[in-house]
């Protein structure tokens, strides 16, 4: 999903809520539709995956900034960001592209070989899509995959603790750095955060493994910064949650070069690392295992039953955190 | 897929060889990827059918002349069309919307209760999407259906007939009337045309009945215009074709408005309708079945072994037909 998307007289959380309450009946199929990381429909022993994400010229990307190959596979690993986020396996994928005529046959081929590397990283066939004339550039991917234990974003529970699966603020530090005009292959620390956001990888391994171990109650990709995606979890959970402010993930390198970094750690979207909620009585066993690999996940919060998310300072101060997302070039 | 898409320094049909070329190895588990109407993949004892198509503002759709209700119903026909040329069932869809800030809330409502009609009419489920801004509107629609038989565009053999399941013309004279700025609600003929353009319908049940019956070898469905379509069937199934001029389907009622009916006959596209070949062996009972039934089917032509697609007078006189496809607004 798009980062705050405000429009004329409506914002993306309302029309979900409108298309939740028109396109839900009871004799759906679905287990889960609209308003989850993927829809996950019940197929024999297993269920079936479908993600569909958007990426738009100039909302999502600036044409002459991204390179083509990089483009190719973020199409892909966004969409697969929301598989990880369901503990899934990719199998299939389709791409839809609108053409402007800035487009010519070298940054094609460069894209579709971004493409293939990110189909053959992750393991998916590239099946079909379409074609067409546009006027600005824009890429609609869907993937299909599956997951024998999808977990929802609606799962977590008061007392769970919150885990985030990386340093957060790195993609909204490359792309300030990219609005700023730097450019890639002039400095090695820059490159660094501005392929953190034109080339952003997903956890799919994580989520499998945190999946087939039963550790976690419920998981959101981090696609749209962390007061916006854990609201969202935590409005289809019921429920609430506080921050531990010394416990957040920032990230070390971006606090070099900034004074603010909690705000790019709160607010700051594409980093897409896991959030997810594991219950108090997995901490131990989640704990150990976790000592045994070598995931970098970090504790830095727990639900709670009201409905609202708080800041916590070790001093026991408490602050309502306001969904801030992340705007993209938009 | 769109009409005759030329770009910079490619087409879309040479994107399509490019892409089966880099994507098809030995093993993939699609059956069918890159290349046909849908992707087919096995799946147990049944196939998973999945198809995407855009539709994007001034390519595909006029913002003020498309109402926002019959642009909902078509984003999801079009992609039901290509599951109706597998002889599929439609079981689930995604949205993608690329919202422009022409669109508001009125303007949604109406969309979404056109793609609630069509989910109604044709049996399907709502499950997913996206949302996001964009400068002008674009609708990326994904459906997953299943068929037990899938045909495919490659089976016509030499000696099958070809078969049309409608007249041909109507939606692309609908669309010369819309661009010669007629508009719906003032005359009923001219509403005829203009809303086989706007709101075109998917002939699942046609396609199901074909392939339950086990009548043919062949099938694609009449998005791009008969001499762009018959071209793609012949290509994959390695063989050419005749079409009879004085049996085409062209529309009577085109008829009465144009002195050119036959480039609309072979030239427009956006009918939808079914273009299919019977084997001869099927001819007699297919005959029968089809007495029976109410389906106005067209026999215009017949495959033959030259990688050539000619049209035939009834004097004998043959022409080289060359695809000259449906370019919609662009």
């Amino acid at each position: 999903m798009s980062p705050n998307n405000q429009f004329k007289d409506f914002n993306e959380d309302s029309i979900i809520k409108f298309l939740q309450q028109k396109f839900s009946s009871s004799t759906a199929k679905a287990l889960v539709g609209i308003g989850d990381d993927t829809a996950v429909i019940k197929t024999g022993k297993s269920y079936l995956l479908l993600t569909k994400d958007l990426l738009i010229e100039n909302t999502h990307f600036i044409f002459k900034v991204h390179p083509p190959y990089l483009l190719g596979r973020k199409c892909l690993n966004v969409n697969l960001s929301d598989i990880a986020a369901m503990g899934g396996k990719p199998n299939y994928c389709l791409i839809g592209l609108g053409l402007s005529n800035k487009v010519d046959w070298a940054w094609l081929q460069e894209f579709f070989a971004g493409v293939e590397s990110a189909t053959r990283e992750f393991g998916l066939e590239l099946v079909g899509g379409d074609l067409s004339r546009s006027s600005t550039v824009m890429i609609s991917v869907t993937i299909v995959g599956k997951s024998k234990y999808p977990v929802l974003r609606s799962g977590a529970k008061p007392g769970d603790l919150i885990y985030v699966s990386g340093h957060l603020g790195e993609a909204a530090w490359g792309l300030k750095l990219l609005k700023k005009g730097y450019s890639l292959g002039k400095n090695k620390e820059i490159d660094y955060f501005i392929h953190r956001f034109l080339d952003p990888s997903p956890n799919l391994k994580l989520g499998q493994q945190l999946v087939r171990q039963n550790f976690i109650s419920a998981m959101i990709d981090l696609s749209d910064g962390l007061s916006t995606d854990l609201r969202r979890l935590c409005q289809v959970s019921h429920c609430g949650a506080e921050l531990w402010v010394d416990q957040l993930p920032s990230s070390p390198l971006v606090r070099k070069f900034t004074s603010r970094p909690r705000d790019l750690t709160l607010h700051g979207g594409e980093d897409y690392h896991l959030l997810f909620t594991v219950p108090a009585s997995r901490e131990a066993v989640f704990t150990r295992w976790q000592k045994k690999n070598k995931y970098q996940l970090f504790c830095c919060g727990r639900i709670i039953e009201k409905n609202e998310i708080y800041l916590v300072w070790p001093t026991g101060r408490r602050e309502v955190l306001r969904p801030r997302g992340f705007r993209h070039f938009a």
